[in-house]
Order: C-alpha cells, then structure tokens, then sequence
C-alpha cells in the first residue's frame, strides 16, 4: 500500500493529460469537502475517492436530459453508499440539475434541499432514497426490472423507446447487509444485464478497516450469483473506469464494476483511514486536500470549465430526449394505443373505470380475506396491466398469483407474476424500484415477516411510493404453524409508522370498498389479511371506505361501542346478538382502518363513536397496544387483546383459548357496560 | 431425474445390509408422516428426505447425553428449516429425549410440546427456537463462536472442557434469506472451524421448482466466503453422508455440506414436488410410502430396532457426559477459580457486587445517554468477564466498544468485543445464540435500524433470552443524517412487542438504576439511547427502576402531568420550571420503562399518576401510538409526538422546530390546564 501511494499517481498524470476534466473531478470533491465543512457534518471520504468514477459515469454512460430530469427514458442512477450523498449533489450540480450552490451551501440545513442523505422528491435526479445501507442496491434491482417489463410490453420494431440502463454505487456496507445478496441473487437468476453495480472497494467501514469484519471475496460471490464481474484497481484512472464500464454496460448478465478507491483521496492525514469516513476533515486538512487538487480558489469555488461542461452536457441532453421526442411521436401514430399506455404510466394515472364490476361477495358466504383479496388483485390486474408484484415464495398461500399473466422470468421480461423467492426484504425494495419507475406494485408475505421487510416498507411511506403490501395469515388465527408465525406487535409497529395507510379487514365487502382508495393513494398501503375463513357479513363495506363504520347497532343511544377489525368483527356481530336478546343496547363498529378513519371529518367521528358513550370494547387479536385512542383508557374502557406471544394449535382452538369468542366478548361487553 | 429415479436405489441396497438402521431410519419418516396426518397440518416432506442424515448426525457426529440434555459440552443442533419440526422431534424420540408418542400426537395442539415450529424450552434438545427462515442457521453461527469463546477461557492444557461443536441443517429457504449470508460471512471471517451447516438441496420451496427464482452456485458462494464445501449427491446414501461429515468436521474453516435430497421420499404420487413440502400427504399417499419402506406396523409404529437403539444411545451418552464430568472435576481441582466461573456461567448467575461502584453522574453535566451507558457497560465488562458483544459496524458511535477487553476474531477467540460488520439481522441472531449459550451478551446498532435485526429480537423475547440491546440515535435529535436514520415508529413497534423491556433514560442515572435489572432479567432489553448531550438532572435516578417516578414537583395536587422519556425529561422539567414561576402546579414525570412501570403495583401508580389529576401531558420524540394509556384520550389530554418523517439539520434545530422546546411544551401544558 505505501509503495502504490509513493509511485508517480496515475490521477495526477491524468490531469496533466486532460486538465479540464480534471478540474471538474475536482470540483466534485471541493463542493463535497467544503459543504460537509460548513455544515459542519457528513461524509466527505467517499466522494473525493470516487469523484473520477461518477464524473465518468454522468459523463460517458448515463443517458439523460438535465432540462427535463423526468424523461421516461432516462438512464437510472443511484447512490446506493447513500452518505456519500455530497458525491451526488456535487454531481447533480455539476451536470446542469436543479442544485444551485446556495442549495449545497444549506446542506443538512432545516428546509434545505440537500438532506444529510439523498431524498426522493427534494432534488429531481435523486431516483430515490438512500441512506439505509443494501437499499438503494436493492431497489435499483427493481428498476432495472421495471426498464426490462417496459421495453417488453412497449418497444416494437424500429422503437425502442421504453427501456434504459440502472447504475448503482455500493459501499463495503451495502456490500455486507444481507439485503443486497438477496437482491444481487435475484437480479441474475433475472438475467437483468442492463444493471451495473458500481462496487467501492476502499476497505474502510466506520469502525476501521474492513477486514475487521469484512474478508470474503466478493468477486467470487458475485460471480457464483451469476454476475460477470470487472475490476478496477484505481478509482483515478479514468481510461480503466471507462473500459471497464464499457464492458459492463456490453455484458449480458448483470455486470459489477469492482473499483479499489482510497477513501479521503487527496487529503495528507486522513487518506484511507476510516476518519475521512464520516466527518468533516477539519479546516487545516482541507486545506491541504484542496491544495493537493491544485484549487486555490475561496471556499466553494467552481472553476470555469465547470461552466463549459454544464452547457455541454444540457445540449447533449436535450438532443437525446429530442430523439427520443421524434421517436416516440412516430411510435405514437403507429402505436396510438400503446403510447397513451405508456403515458398513462408516465403520469401514475390507471384506466379509466378499472374498479367497475369489483367482485361482490355474498353474505354468509365464507370466505378468508386473503382470498377475497386474491380475486380482487386478479380483477384489477385484468384492467390495469401494470398492476404487478409477487410473494416470497408464499404466491399460493397468499393468492397472489394472477392466473392471467404469466411469470416474469430470465426468459420472459413480459411477466406480470415475480417470484421473489424467500427473500421478502429485497422483495419489498425491488417494488419500489417497481413503483419508482411508474408500474404499480404489490408484494406479498404472511404478516408476521413484514418485519423481515420492514426497512425496505418504511422507505415506501418516506418516498410516498404507492406499493401494496398483501400481508395474509393475520393472527394467531394461523393455527398451528405456532408463535413464530402469528403476529402480535405487527399491526401497531405499522400503524406507528408514518405515510402507510394499514387496512385490516373484515370480509371481502370491505376489501371492495377500500381497493378504489389504495389505488387512488400515493401512499403504500399494507393489507393486512386471514388465513382462514371468514364470514361475508350482511350489509358490510359500504362505509368501509371511511376507515369505520357501523356494522351491527340497536334503538337509540348504546351503552356500549365494540370496535373490531378483521376477523373479530364476525364474533363481536354475534356477541351482539347475544347482547341485544339480554336487552343490552350494543353497537359494533368495524375499524378495517385508523389511518383512513383518522381523516374523516369530526361529525362523522363522533357519529360513528359518540363522545358520551364511554363504555368501549376494542376486540382485535393483536397487541393492545394504541387502542386506548378509540376506547379511552378509563374504567369502562377494556381492550380484548394479545399481549403475549401466541400458541401453535388449530386456529379455532387458539382463538378460542384467547377469548376471540362471542360468548366471551358478550360477557366483557356485560361487564363494562354495569361498570 | 427419471432415470436416476429408475436405478436401483441406493437406499435400499442400504436396507438389504443394515437392516435394523433402516428400519429406524424409516420410523423417523413414518412418525413424521403421521404426526402431521394426525394433526392434518405440517410438512412432511423434508423429514422423509433427511431421515438418514439426521440420523447418521445424531449416531455418529452429535457427542450429546439423553440423559442430560443440558451437558454443558454437548454439541449443539439447530433444525433451522424448522417448518421441518417433525424431523426433530422424531429424531428426539427416536434417542431417548423427553419426546414420547403421544407427544408427538399431540403435534400442533393447543398444550402440546410439539409446536408446529421447534420452540426452544418446550422440549429439551430444541437448542433455539426456529422457523422464521435463515434465523436457526444465524443463531448457530453465534453458538459456535460461544463454543470457541468457551474453550479459550476455560480450556487448559489436558482439560479440554467447554467447547463443542455445532450442527445446523438449512433448507433453501435459508439459503436464499438474506441473514445466512450476512452469517455464513461472517463465521468465515471469525474462523469458526466448529460449524458444520448441512444444506438440504431438493430444488423445490413452496411456491414450485427452486428454479422459478433460485438458480445461483450456492457452493461457489459458501467457497468465496471461505467456508469449506463438500457434496453428497443422494440423501440415503449413508456412507457418503458419513464420509462428508467426517470431512466436514475434520475441516479448519466452517463447512457446508450439500446433501441432494428428493422431498417426499418414498411418497409415489407427492415425491419430489412442492406438495410434499407443506401439507399432510392424505391417508392413501401416507399409506404407500409407509409400504415403500416396507412399514406395515399401525399408525405410529414404533418397530423394536429403536428401542434397542435408544438403550446404547443413552449408554453412550451417559459414558461420554461421565468422562467429562471426571474430567470436570480434575479441573475444578487444579482450577477452581475457573471452574467455579464457568459453574456460574452454565447456571446463568453474574459474579455478586457486580454492581457495586457503578457509575455515578454529576447532576448538570451533560452527557448523551449513549456515552453513559458505554460508561456503564465498561464497568459490566470488568465485573462479569462473560458480558460480551459489539455493534454492526458503529462501535465507536454506540460507545459499546469495551476498552479494557480485545477483540474476537480468527486469531483470537477470547476478545470480548464482537465486530459484526455492517449486518444487523445476523448480529442479533447471533446474539441470540450466545445468550443460549450462557454468555451475557449485547448488540448495539443506530435505533432506526432496529427494524434490519427485529426478527431475529422477536426471538429473543419469545425464547426469553436477556440479550441487551443497545440502540443509540434514538430521535430527530440524531440531527444532521435526516429521516432515513431518524427513528419515529421504533418505539411503539417494540414496545407492542411481547417479553421484551424497552427502556429510554433521561440521563446516566436513570441507566445506573435500571442495568441492575437489565442483568437480573431473563427478558431481553432495548435501551434506547440519545446521540446527543443531554444535562444529567438534579435527583434523577432513584426511582427510575419502578419505570416511572416523579422528577418535578408542586405543591399540593398537581394542576397537570407531564410525563415523559429519554433526552425529553430536561426541557420538560425546564417547562416545569417556567409554570412554576406562573403558579401552575405542575408535576413532571420521567417514565424510562413502559413495561416495568406496568408491572408496579397499583398503588405506585396511582400514587405517580393520581387518576383525579386528568390534565396530562406526554412528551416524547417519537410516534404517539400508545401514550393515551398513561394520559387518557379525553379533552385535557394530549400527546406531543412525531406522526410523521422527520428533517435533516442539526439535532437542536430539528427539535426546536418539532415543538420540544420548553416554551412550546409549557404553552402546551397551559392550554390543557385552562380546558
């Protein structure tokens, strides 16, 4: 290593060869020093190490059109090393997007575009967020699925108008989060060969060097997925980024470009020691990284050449798309129908009366809400053919296979069924590269592994990315697979979780009512499904939609609410009969949503749940937790509930054990109302 | 396939020969077959493939005792494709554990020992619980590095007492999980040359042919890991099952042995399918392959073979555990002090005085909750040599790196700072496995990723192993990094989490009152910790160890109750401070411990939260799902929360601009006193 360090630097021959591309390299790693030093904050090691490798990748591979960074048809980057988020607004800014240097100058600042990690919809460029490490590997997994989904159902002969390549830069962490081998997995077995992965192989993670932690050879593991693998022995040398992304983007399986970079590049003290990593380098040390890149300009100085190139590459741009602008007129008069498609998806609009004829289900009839659900999505796949997803391995149990469209495959861009394999956590990242790229998608686990996917769903909610989580097999309803795979804290840890709409409910009238509002969302939505059967009930779903509503009442005032949602609210209708033979003036309310009842106006709220009627029953086979805000938590408040893990039986016997019966729910109700 | 399927049958040349082998052999299918149509639910599939792999395993490979299923040297096996539970407790029965007949009747009944999932503590000889998929193999990896940890502490030359080995078997699911990845990485990295992983290959998972989404070189990644890989081409061939496992075990890095399987072995018509996989055969199907294996006993026959075969099961297990415990007591004679620490280790106790001299902090200084906490743990450290663990690549950041103590690595197995690498999941459930192992161990990670690791804590609150968790960066407070990493949800989520304790401290000495419960618990605890400085308050921490105790106080009744957690206790004693001065009677409430606080008596509580006193206020940085259990959900109650993403600046600017303040939380409280 020292000897590397001492012979003649290969990036500083390069500069004396080209000495405006140079600067501009440079220029990224000043902007990238100097913002992380104002803000007095972030990381600043990981672009002066790559600066070279993403100047070359905007400049020579990416295909897109700074005017209009909304161009379908764009190339896809994204920083999966997402704390290197300076890296990209240097870039961003540099290449002619919307990041001014006032914007860089705000970095990590309250109302500042240029968050500590790069957000979806602050800055247009930033295809989405990342931060949390494997993330962005994984969604971009998904992305490049969506180009090859696109350009199978779109491009005809002559126009190839609706695919485009997805770059990925990874940090040893990505490298290391089991997530991106999920991802990098299943990304061969796809065969999604316009994927690069950009690897960053400096060896440094937070805690030192990597070989702390880190020792595998990543080449052969990738290399085992499927992927064909191209190395880079130095960040700097821009003729072997080049070739070797030249390779890559030629290759016929997903390619990854393993380039060895030293962190901190250009700074004396802190070069490849896990100091660059994460803080400022320091007023003195930046000096001297500055003076190394030969900037002796103020703070935040961007050379002239920087200027030139800007008005180069916004040309560039703006020739490609028009191309593309006169390619996809001509597509649209010999294509008409398939050109509006492809702008419907451009736009996130859906057909036009997709939700007529939703199946209705007959009262009485029994029927579990995963397969009520099933029928549902296989309705709507049929009018809205970019309404695709997969299961973890579990399509059959969660019927969300859609027997009218066929399976996406190596083989088969044209699918509409993925089979993500047991791999929910990158399963839910790949949906939402999916819903990024304008498809709509649902993703499919029983419930209780939702937490196995749980980082990947909470991007969702932060990017307002409208996935559709299909999560069945709802409670200790489950049975007899036992307390591992029954629920408990599931619902409140979703419901807790900010942006996501969670719908529980109680038979397939009340999916009917919501699946018009979940389409029409831009927010995901976790549906929240039984296994087992469940009785259609008389007059459900109209008033589904508004989150709650009144399934069973009596004459004037109750005495008593019971809030249910799910599978309870059919015990909790016959406890009320029960209730109401005694003379006890019961209501029942089904919940299938707080979220959406949460939005409903005062006067509906307190129609549906009058103030003065303090006696409440919440009955829902899950934690208790949160459900005080419905019940209120004083004496003559009780919450029917689950605060402990569950049992492996048969589902009606465990049900039972936990008191989800009406005999019992009725002799609660008795007892608060007397209270 | 067809034609290997045709050739005359390796297992049954095997029958010819050793008769009364196969014979026990196929009683572990048809026991596993039966069970499952007796409980109508189950996978019978991979017990009628691996029949003879776990029983050569447990004959020949397993050193264990019957008779002791708690043999402190035993070697460890973990079913992790534990939907395979059949195959394990047959395999119990079969060796003379506590598993009998009609148990196994009772498969999936309500009260039953034999779970539809392997519950570690139902029956001994389940070393952890599994099911959750990847989750069993993680936990393995943590028990092997236990097992080397053991033997470098205790072992002395002529005593090799305390380490054993490990054995795991995984299905494909396992494999394709991304938390075996991030183990298998890391038990390569750790040398962990005890570990012996038996990949069950049979090309089928629940949703068909592992080829619809599986196709990698599954050995050529374990290789590029550095595990050792080894082949067995047929399931019943059990000399080549003898001879890989003998190779494995033989091996100086981590072994993965391939084992092609057919599921359904035996069954005519379900053989080699997805059918096989997850559903009881049906009497007639279940009949043939009971007359394929030449079965012609009743249901649940068990043929005399196994009982003779138990009979020197339990001699030799006997012999083995009384060799060593003759040995045991030689070393407890030369090496007393050592042997009494392992004693205790094995026992579960802490050293006595481990908590005396704890840390004390001045009242006014400031200190984040992290770094008094490292303070805290250092001291652990130094008292109880077995409170081990390390973080997932933020040691330094979590303040959980243990100075005093070295690092475990190949090299060194008796380091007791643990360097997970930037792999949350494997890290707990590594943890996990130490924890059943006897040692002490934490795992420390940023707080918003303790959604990457949950799975793997859900199953340390369901198996009541006292793994601590350390999650520091615990709010919007963590500033700068944005709402990627700014946790919102993470408490609500873990606190509707059953078994487990959720502690948020206000400073160091609420955390100096709480550790002592942390070590006396068997739950597993989350400590929840601020990145940034927060003032040590005047008088707090006494108390702290009810959960919830007074830290501000009026005179007389108080008009309102601010409760609150974490770095939120100053600036509402702060805001108490400023009623005060206007003649509000206010009292402040600091509540670490939700959980422990509700385990009080009744009268603690009253006495802390007066029910008369019905203006209440809670404030936390974090989503308000729960708190109107402490404050009421009527008009004079209100929670200050975050029910949304949070914003990248500095931790004080993003707090300010949420409302937790003192002058908004006084306004606040103002209001609901005047209502």
């Amino acid at each position: 290593c020292a000897v590397w360090y001492m012979i003649p630097n290969l990036y500083l021959a390069a500069r004396m060869k080209t000495d405006s591309t140079a600067k501009i390299i440079n220029c990224i790693r000043v902007l990238s020093i100097d913002a992380v030093e104002k803000a007095n904050s972030g990381h600043p090691g990981t672009p002066m190490a790559l600066a070279p490798v993403a100047f070359k990748l905007w400049d020579g591979f990416i295909r897109h059109n700074p005017s209009n960074p909304e161009w379908p048809a764009r190339d896809r980057f994204v920083l999966s090393a997402g704390h290197a988020s300076m890296l990209l607004y240097s870039v961003l800014h540099i290449f002619g997007y919307g990041v001014s240097i006032d914007d860089i100058k705000r970095f990590r600042r309250l109302g500042g575009k240029c968050a500590g990690h790069p957000e979806h919809g602050l800055i247009a460029g930033i295809e989405t967020t990342t931060g949390p490490l494997g993330q962005g590997a994984a969604t971009s997994v998904g992305m490049a699925a969506a180009s090859r989904w696109l350009s199978q159902r779109f491009d005809r002969p002559g126009f190839e108008i609706a695919g485009y390549r997805v770059f990925s830069i990874l940090s040893d962490g990505d490298m290391m989060e089991g997530i991106t081998s999920e991802a990098a997995s299943l990304a061969a077995h796809l065969g999604l060969d316009n994927l690069v992965w950009i690897y960053d192989d400096n060896n440094i993670t937070i805690d030192g060097k990597t070989d702390i932690s880190f020792s595998e050879d990543v080449s052969g593991r990738f290399a085992a997925y499927g992927w064909e693998v191209f190395s880079v022995p130095d960040a700097n040398d821009l003729a072997a980024v080049e070739s070797a992304l030249n390779r890559a983007v030629e290759s016929r399986r997903p390619a990854l470009v393993r380039v060895k970079s030293r962190i901190g590049f250009g700074s004396p003290g802190k070069e490849n020691t896990p100091e660059a990593h994460g803080a400022p380098l320091g007023p003195e040390e930046a000096g001297l990284a500055k003076k190394f890149y030969g900037f002796d300009g103020g703070d935040f100085y961007t050379p002239p050449e920087v200027e030139q190139h800007r008005r180069l590459v916004i040309e560039k741009g703006r020739k490609l798309e028009d191309e593309w602008n006169t390619l996809f007129a001509r597509y649209s008069d010999s294509h008409p129908g398939l050109a509006s498609e492809f702008r419907a998806i451009c736009e996130g609009s859906v057909p036009d009366g997709w939700d007529s004829d939703l199946p209705v289900f007959e009262p009485g009839t029994p029927v579990a809400t995963r397969t009520s659900s099933g029928r549902i999505m296989e309705h709507i796949s049929a009018k809205i053919p970019w309404f695709v997803g997969g299961a973890a391995d579990v399509a059959d149990s969660t019927k969300t296979f859609i027997k009218s469209a066929g399976s996406f495959s190596a083989a088969d861009g044209s699918g509409r069924n993925f089979h993500f394999g047991v791999r929910e956590h990158s399963m839910a990242a790949f949906c939402n590269g999916l819903a990024l790229c304008g498809l709509r998608p649902y993703a499919s686990c029983y419930f209780v592994f939702s937490d196995y996917l749980k980082p990947a769903l909470r991007l969702s909610a932060l990017m307002r990315q409208p996935v559709v989580y299909a999560f069945t097999h709802d409670s200790i309803g489950v049975g007899e697979d036992g307390p591992t795979h029954q629920p408990v804290e599931h619902l409140a840890s979703l419901r807790a979780t900010p942006g996501l709409d969670v719908i529980r409910p109680a038979d397939g009238n009340e999916l009917r009512a919501l699946w018009p509002l979940i389409i029409s969302s831009r927010n995901p939505t976790a549906l929240v499904l039984t296994r087992q059967n469940v009785p259609t009930l008389e007059g459900s779903g109209t008033g589904a939609e508004a989150g709650a509503y009144v399934v069973a009442d009596c004459g004037g005032e109750p005495e008593i609410i019971i809030i249910a949602t799910g599978s309870e609210v059919f015990p909790c209708v016959r406890a009320h009969g029960l209730l109401s033979q005694e003379g006890v003036r019961a209501r029942v309310v089904s919940m299938p949503s707080w979220e959406i009842f949460d939005r409903q106006s005062r006067d509906y709220k307190n129609s549906v749940l009058p103030p003065e009627v303090t006696a409440r029953l919440s009955v829902e086979a899950a934690s208790t937790l949160g459900w005080e805000r419905y019940t209120g938590a004083g004496e003559r408040a009780l919450s029917l509930g689950i605060d402990r893990f569950g049992e492996s039986a048969p589902g009606g016997d465990v049900m039972k054990a936990f008191g989800f019966d009406e005999e019992n729910i009725a002799s609660l109700a008795r007892r608060l109302v007397k209270k």
